[in-house]
């Protein structure tokens, strides 16, 4: 029993982490010198954002992940000072920077610097630390892009390597990463409504084609597939049936970092054996409470504690 | 005579040094997400970049200023790495960095992060590295702008240390900074056309009004006022009179830089004893050639060499 309790809640792999730079101007104009006002910097990437917001729900969680250069140095500091557990693994280049201007009319423009490229070495050494620390966890959730040199299937190496740790995983990524992904039959991949038209080219225009196109997902490999749907919730296509999820109103802010929420709350319900209906529930609850959030990893608790009991979840005959 | 032949060129002073980095994307569109092409990354600052341009002119030049956080670690390392001797004061804030955003329609957007605030502890600091150092170099130059917690008057001060040290000194400053550095009397001060027109309240349009507003700064306690006129060349008011330097053509390019690149010029004019005239060729021909170069900091040897014998310098009768 001791090993059991032990036992952390979710392993949040990045494989691509960055340094979350915001900059604040007054109005950005093209071709012009601005000021910055104020600046700041967070821990960030898909899963980095997933694990704050587990960390902020009280869960136990790993960061694991390559971190390279002073910016990589900076991101273990910060994750420690936010009280996250982490096992960055050293490479030679320089973590991203993802820059965000945001001015006072609202506009955030995106500055995503590259990712730095990490070695045929380096990757071995990641995959042996992530698959090393997967059995110590209750569930692994690999998120957000692949960073240059790494191998097309890594989400599939690394699903491989959980579930022979024993440990379901959640995958969330994009296009070629998603679909390499499949191969290793993931029990959950969180694509949103666009890049679930984009990876199965059907349109993404009512919960029909949605559920059609989540359904492929579901017959290439992944044992569900959870599409957000941004305001209009979300629709689950599981082995237990579809679901839909509707969040109790429209909410209006800071959309980065929803689906990262929503994975943090699926990751979440697996761990706990809290079972679709309830899952689904936190999951729109925690990702509208998110675009509260001024920053991706954060979310307002009020609104997530009012909202969790006023998700509308329906469960679809088939 | 030992100690003549160590003593170095030009003491570049930057109170409020930078990371510049240039981020290049396709097209920069407010309120998007843009993925950044290529990340440079140089020290910056004006007395940085003076000196850059100083270190490719084979001349020996010490970088001196504050240096606080990551970033003020690879300020030290990436001037060691340019070969250029540097002695930074280690202060608590972490040194700015200087965001370009260039797209491929040639737009340079710039955002600037605040400076990082200089302690009463660390100016003291500061200052007696920078008092020490004058006497080991033939000219001071103190360019750029101060730091959050500088004291107002700081160029004055430091002025008034090189002059006890026996050295000459430049300053290329805008506003305040400027103007209270007048009361220690440096013997240039080299402001553009429009920094001019600000201090002195006088319009800048045509060579007489530039010409009367360098003779306010130069009887408020200038040596010497030479004013950059950007593609127009530049107007020297001096002790020896007035002179207008024009370039043999008008260049299209990157002017970022190009008035770092004359007081380059004019420092090692100044070092040298090369007189108005030769000097004012020089500096006009490095600024043209630097506007060639994609970054500030740097000039095309090519056009330089060429340029500094095409160059007209003409001296007004007064």
């Amino acid at each position: 029993m001791a090993t059991e309790t032990q036992r952390r809640t979710v392993l949040a792999v990045s494989l691509n982490p960055a340094v979350d730079v915001t900059y604040e101007v007054s109005r950005l104009r093209v071709g012009e010198v601005h000021r910055v006002g104020q600046v700041r910097e967070l821990p960030g990437g898909k899963a980095v954002n997933v694990a704050r917001v587990l960390a902020m729900l009280g869960e136990t969680v790993t960061v694991a992940g390559p971190a390279g250069g002073r910016n990589g140095q900076w991101l273990g500091g910060a994750l420690e000072r936010l009280g996250i557990e982490h096992r960055l693994v050293p490479i030679a280049a320089q973590t991203r920077r993802t820059v965000a201007v945001v001015d006072q009319d609202g506009a955030a423009t995106g500055l995503w610097e590259p990712g730095p490229t990490v070695s045929a070495a380096e990757w071995s050494a990641l995959r042996r630390e992530i698959a090393g620390l997967a059995g110590g966890h209750d569930v692994v959730v690999l998120a957000g892009s692949l960073p240059p040199g790494a191998p097309p299937d890594a989400y599939a190496q690394l699903t491989a390597d959980a579930h022979r740790a024993g440990r379901p995983v959640i995958v969330d990524a994009d296009d070629a990463a998603l679909l390499a992904a499949l191969a290793a039959e993931p029990e959950i991949v969180k694509p949103n409504r666009e890049e679930l038209a984009r990876v199965t080219r059907i349109g993404d225009d009512g919960w029909p084609a949605v559920i059609e196109a989540a359904q492929v997902l579901r017959r290439a490999g992944a044992g569900a597939t959870v599409a957000s749907c941004g305001a209009e919730g979300m629709v689950a296509v599981t082995g237990d049936g579809v679901f839909i999820a509707q969040p109790p109103e429209a909410v209006r802010g800071n959309p980065t970092g929803a689906g990262d929420a929503a994975v943090a709350a699926l990751a979440r319900g697996l761990a706990r054996g809290l079972g679709w209906e309830r899952s689904l529930r936190e999951a729109v609850a925690l990702a509208a409470a998110s675009v509260l959030a001024p920053t991706a990893g954060a979310f307002s608790s009020d609104h997530y504690r009012r909202w969790r009991s006023e998700v509308v979840v329906q469960e679809l005959a088939q």
